[in-house]
């Protein structure tokens, strides 16, 4: 399984380039960028040769899709959707994520109808570039309420809810933070095949009653309490291939330096995929 | 626009070889019956000929697949489909139909999930028969809060759903009664076109506040306060060509003979056909 | 049934500003133009002014991914498709049509098979915003041959086609030349719905045994042998309501003045809208 | 990789009772049978316990449904199908499997298109059950012109003809004949990925021109000229993990009691699996 980075937990990175750059120099394979960005700053053959001479390649692109809000505002996304799946596709990217909060302030059922035919509509046209779509369940407990009505959280209701969007193209994005804190076990990522798994997510929580954990209370990889030497054999043991890339979210920016937040990544990682005898 | 029945109204007009023999008595085209039952007691060529003989057609069959609860349930349902779909489509029935209560006890938006795909599996069944699914969205106010959690009941809503299982024969039950009790209007009629209408039910409500009426407290088209006239009107103008069938659902068993209730009902059709200018 | 215009069969009639203009001037209510163009000429609002002013409507875009090529090519295409498609819907359109050449250089099974993929494509992109996609089955025998192998050509073919697409937005552009050189009668129209048709098109045919009509030898409506009126009445009777839309293509360029020829076109339509009691 | 057998190369074997307590003799983990008569012939708990006794699990069901004749038949077929995936599904089996003639008598255009609709219908249903179908492409070139016009047969259409078909739950059966008789390469399965196969066929071929292999000329695993470790190795190396099949089809009824073709099975699967470092 390949080593990812993303912005997230790395402070002030930033651009892609360098992202791409520090991704290279620790030891990482994949980064989680913006594909169109990349080609209209460096042009097609240039951001081929940026990744190339790094030999790294994108984990995934970000749904930059409003499917949450109005039919306006998500049609005006639209049709920019075919662009930025023309552009991945160019670089050799062949996933989109988005996550999905676990309530609404929309009326549960009508929303997730909505949802539901926008998300089947992404999918269609990343499909036509040979594009997946990942749906990212988020399960810290204080997210539940934050909105008016509960929508979908679990790992199951997730599948379902692929399963009626009903497109080939369609599966996770499985984040280490959110099978934990939804109580998920290692069976339950053994109870799945590889084709459901688009990308996956790794980082650490605190040791704190699960139900108090935050969504941006993240630690990075090996410094908290998730199995994820456990969630890392079995996603490994089902024959998933693609990305493992960190994503930390906190409540404040990290107060190191982006070279010692690419050392203490790259240690994390270092740390899991020996425990789980990956390294 | 046919004119049709259903055994709700009729008391106990008995099997539904009588309702086709009353049906055509009394001047209707289409009764909604069981076809596969039909065949069963009288033979592909009996249950044609019985049909051919009354000059009376199949308005629509009701879906018999329990859609709302278990998967184990939902199954069993599924494995007869077929045959009762092809029994359907031997007697020439285009339309099957289920109505959709506006709350349920599961969480609202897992069980729109669960709903949207098993509706758009059985709607794939129907349409390998050449038949329409009509989805009901029911109206009255008091079961919104039958059950635990709100579901969906709007025609805006329904349609909407309608778009998220995406299907191409799944249309719109029109019931009268839940137009009315939704508080729609003439114009939402005229703003559909005809194939988004599988089926329409036709029926009258009492004089009552609208919030107050019940899904039980039917009244025969034209002894209530509903603007059948231009309900039917706008159906036309739209060009809708299906069949308008009645169904009157009541608290208590209706008092009088099936005879009198059927010449109630035809009277009742005579009255709102007329004032729609369509006799 | 609404009259429309369209380039072919007009001369040098110039922009589709010029279009808009003279289809009002002349009585008709349509016309098939570039929505986008129409925009980035005009902006958003100047479009919508300049159509209210002559009170036009756009009858269909025409769709330009190219799906009959290389992958390369529909997915260059279809990157455009959704600006295009929130064009139309901006102004109102709500068809985008395209014409399926009856054989190919293509091996026909494999051909059928990726064109099938890349149209649902499209039928999903412009179904997103509201927009039918009408096939347009060609039927002037000269061009079955004129690739290597035999396509679709047939009502029945494209029906079944549009089946196994399987989109709920996808029927028939349906053209009086087609049908008449298919040997296409007028109950077969009347065994259509009016929602397996998106757009029309209206010509006529010389004198001529059917096998040897030309695709490019088309007559303004009126002037030939077709039966226009029943054509016109069978599709007013199954509840047809969109644009009826002159498209007639000639081997050289009409000698006529484009006033001419909007002149003469109006009085093909008088033509046969009259002697199809529909005027 | 599972070892399977079915009934296509053991001569006299029986009943799908004597397959199975044959199967688990000679140490395979799967049998090709029809699950619908073990239940009927066995109850559902019988044929349950048949199969636990025996350590035999159920590879896949064949597709019973005449989907290449007329509609009339196809719907003759669908109103079983939903049984047999109930059946399977009962048995735990997950896969139901159709092989693909590369010729056609009907229009190769219009069969492509009816097939593709009826395989979806099919594909959906099964999908109800949670159960895949595999589609499998056949090589031999004499069966290229064996009807009037070509249809799909290498890989790549087949794969092509998947994504038209565009259900979630439809793969490859991938059959070592076919693969070598397409002159396919090892490069060709690592570029796949394990969900885009639902079954594997194991057999070996002539020492002849790869052109004058005749479909029903087949020999036992390691007794001809195929690079049977290379499929193997490389079906393993992407992660595909479920049953690799015996079918050997042969113009004569093997000579050699059951008992011998089955001694003379393991021997080949020994063989095979040793080669390819997976025994």
């Amino acid at each position: 399984m390949l080593r990812g980075l993303s912005h997230a937990g790395l402070g002030k990175i930033g651009s892609d380039e360098n992202l791409i750059a520090a991704a290279s120099q620790y030891g990482f394979h994949t980064v989680d960028i913006n594909a169109k960005g990349l080609i209209e700053r460096n042009g097609l053959e240039g951001a081929k040769a940026l990744l190339a001479k790094h030999e790294v390649a994108i984990g995934s692109i970000g749904l930059s899709v409003e499917w949450r809000d109005s039919e306006e505002k998500f049609r005006e996304g639209l049709s920019k959707l075919a662009e930025e799946a023309a552009a991945a596709a160019a670089l050799g990217c062949t996933r989109c994520c988005t996550y999905v909060l676990p309530a609404t302030n929309f009326k549960a059922a009508h929303f997730t109808v909505l949802a539901t035919r926008r998300l089947r509509t992404c999918a269609q046209i990343l499909g036509a570039y040979g594009i997946s779509l990942g749906l990212e369940f988020v399960g810290p407990h204080h997210l539940r309420t934050a909105w008016a009505n509960p929508f979908l959280w679990t790992l199951e209701e997730t599948l379902d809810w692929i399963a009626a969007i009903g497109e080939p193209n369609v599966g996770l994005l499985f984040d280490a933070y959110h099978w934990y804190t939804n109580g998920s076990t290692i069976a339950d990522i053994e109870a799945l095949t590889p084709d459901q798994i688009v990308h996956v997510h790794i980082n650490d929580a605190p040791d704190l009653p699960v139900e108090e954990v935050r969504d941006n209370g993240r630690l990075y990889p090996g410094e908290g309490v998730i199995d994820l030497a456990g969630f890392l054999r079995a996603l490994n043991a089902i024959g998933y291939k693609g990305s493992v890339t960190q994503e930390i979210l906190t409540a404040e920016p990290p107060a190191q330096s982006p070279e010692e937040l690419l050392a203490r990544s790259k240690a994390g990682f270092d740390r899991v995929y020996t425990a789980a005898g990956l390294a």
